[in-house]
């Protein structure tokens, strides 16, 4: 069997040897993301985002067991894009696979390192696709934060699950002024918290505001109070992403609509990254390493614009 | 006088023009940031970075009032990447104007727009590069949250200012995973609030641990305690602030690091950004639209590694 049957296969150890290749960008990754690009497009893709701390991982990890209640295999992609800076999330990463451990149905894995050009986005829709292809049905991808690379890894998801906190009077500002059109389901998690109402009126306002600037798609935000860590609000969390993919299997054009942000995201990703790597590469190759330029712009030899402008117009057609 | 001249001039006009053909990514854009590259280089450059809600506008109006009696021109770049969802960032950006709106020595701008492709970073950049051309002494960029973007917006900075408020535990914790080792300075806003002394005492352990993984550059960071609204606490930050100036120009190493840090960041930036931009336009005039490529692949004519490969094969030499 070639390593992409065996990954379409459900292999594990195959899978996890090309995320690995996905985040340490070796090249040859490209090939096996070719041979598994037609399997992929089968899995609900759940994107969770909201603030550092307010329990995602928790919620997510949830969802994971309550989705493999009802047999359905699940991957999950925790995504963190600070952690180049500490390592961080392998330690994470490593907490939670024990606590799946001796469940073949769940694959976990952190996007820990994020390599030298950023690529952030791009990883995450590789081994999105490869958990799809792997056969996972449901993929629960965790971003931190309100940042747009979030913004643009929540373009690959079906549904949108916006997560925060009671008491953050600030922090419903933020997802107001950030998030609030992109949002399917507003969990508020910790709902044991002082405030908890006053939080859900808010987003309740804010997403009675915010539809007014929605496309005319018909789907109504859903708010679901949750307790994580208590499993409080689980089930209820677990049946609107459900009601959600319903509502886009039988509305065919917000569907469409999800489908296309998520190619476009892919193809102008893919190769903005490609597109570095390679000029990168043939730069090296003319005796002319980054380290030079670098050292021409310090010296006051070449401004970065002029740099750039001949790089193009040398490697260029 | 050309417009780059202009510029150099301290004209308001030509300069905020400027910066709104580099918001709306107009071409011609490039030709005066060249021009204008050998003015830059001047200023110093502030970033400040930390979750919504944490009191940063305060705190770097306060910053900038503090340099205008000491005579120093400001100009405050506030940097918000969720903001092409609601535009909220202009509003922000009017409320703040009128605040400086008699003082011809403080020039600031939102960037609220980021265009269909990303390059935010690049952006900002472009837009430090005119400000420090401008004879802006001291540049404040402000940003929010623990995103990549933020990230690498804060190596354009020379000195990085993490701002956090007490009782946010996990608000520390995830200062802890992600940015401890960029922040100069560690500010403790809303200082009047429990918990405060808690916060400050978490920082510093971090910032011992953090210590073991910094480069040897012999900076002890500084946490500062402030309550932006009541102007407690700005004359300390800003000696800390000046403190590390002083400490960079005394070690020229130092210094010297964090200038080819940004200068590699602008250079990738802008080669990635530029690089994208150029081979959508070319496949545009081949007939080749965005969009007729992401049907081919919603189509599953074609998949989008593919489709790079193929692009990059044919547009480059």
């Amino acid at each position: 069997m070639s390593i992409a049957e065996q990954i379409v296969a459900g292999d594990v150890r195959a899978t996890a040897r090309l995320l690995r290749d996905i985040d340490d960008q070796i090249p040859s990754a490209r090939e096996f993301l070719k041979e598994l690009y037609p399997y992929t497009g089968k899995a609900h893709v759940v994107g969770f985002t909201g603030s550092p701390g307010v329990g995602k991982s928790t919620l997510v990890d949830q969802i994971a067991l309550r989705c493999r209640q009802d047999g359905l295999t699940v991957g999950i992609l925790a995504v963190d894009p600070t952690s180049p800076f500490t390592g961080g999330a392998i330690l994470g990463d490593r907490i939670r696979m024990q606590r799946h451990f001796l469940d073949s149905g769940v694959f976990i894995r952190s996007l820990a390192t994020r390599g030298h050009f950023g690529g952030l986005t791009r990883s995450t829709n590789d081994m999105i696709n490869v958990l799809d292809a792997m056969g996972k049905q449901v993929i629960l991808v965790e971003t931190v934060g309100v940042g747009q690379d979030e913004v643009e890894i929540v373009h690959s998801a079906h549904t949108t699950v916006l997560v925060t906190v009671p008491g953050m009077g600030d922090e419903v500002q933020a997802i107001k002024a950030g998030i609030m059109e992109i949002g399917n389901i507003f969990v508020v998690n910790k709902a044991d918290r002082e405030g908890s109402r006053k939080t859900i009126r808010e987003l309740r306002t804010l997403i009675d505001l915010g539809l007014r600037h929605r496309p005319e798609n018909g789907w109504q935000p859903l708010i679901v109070e949750t307790e994580a860590l208590k499993g409080r609000g689980i089930e209820e969390l677990y049946h609107s992403i459900q009601k959600h993919r319903e509502h886009l299997l039988a509305n065919p054009q917000h569907l469409e609509e999800i489908l296309w942000k998520r190619a476009r995201t892919q193809l102008v990703e893919a190769l903005k990254d490609q597109a570095l790597r390679t000029l990168l590469e043939r730069l090296e190759n003319r005796g002319l390493p980054l380290d030079t330029l670098i050292r021409r712009i310090l010296n006051k030899e070449a401004d970065p614009y002029s740099l750039v402008h001949e790089i193009l117009n040398e490697e260029l057609r």
